[in-house]
């Protein structure tokens, strides 16, 4: 499993639209092949800062799959126009997961 | 539901070390009232980051039970040696997850 981290800025006034084009485009990545599941995180402290967290199969399926199909360019035209900034994009496997099950 | 993010930046190195460290102080930050859950997740791109995800009850569960807690010195006395740097935390609500349960 490898975990996408995106950090996403959104610009003020636009939270609610934003949130909205997510749900809006979360089936667009949620049938895109290798996806798990994902989740997006609204910061407390940060206005506009969103996390986006997406679990893969493996990290070709994000890169190379996803990024090369017409669903992402699909997603990007739903949820992109909100960006402030390019999103800040980093993979993760897991080291610790607690409890253990 | 309250998510902690935690990046941590461990000096080249000390990166097994750091990991076999998490797991010892996983009971530690477990015990703590209002704890849900934690995952450890180790950088693909960027050799001694990690991001340390933990859910909790509540946002005070952790800025003020867990870190006003005796518990929270020990935790830092057995993970703290390793930060190469201070930690970055924020904390983050839930927007939206995926599949929808």
């Amino acid at each position: 499993m490898i975990l996408e981290e995106a950090v996403l800025s959104v610009r003020e006034g636009d939270a609610t639209a934003f949130e909205a084009a997510m749900v809006k485009a979360a089936p667009v990545i949620a049938g895109a092949a290798g996806y798990l599941s994902h989740e997006l995180q609204r910061c407390v402290e940060t206005p506009g800062r969103y996390l986006l967290l997406v679990r893969w199969e493996t990290l070709e399926a994000h890169t190379v799959g996803f990024r090369q199909s017409a669903a992402f360019a699909e997603w990007r035209a739903i949820v992109g126009p909100f960006f402030a900034v390019p999103p800040v994009v980093e993979h993760y496997e897991t080291a610790l997961e607690w409890p253990v099950l």
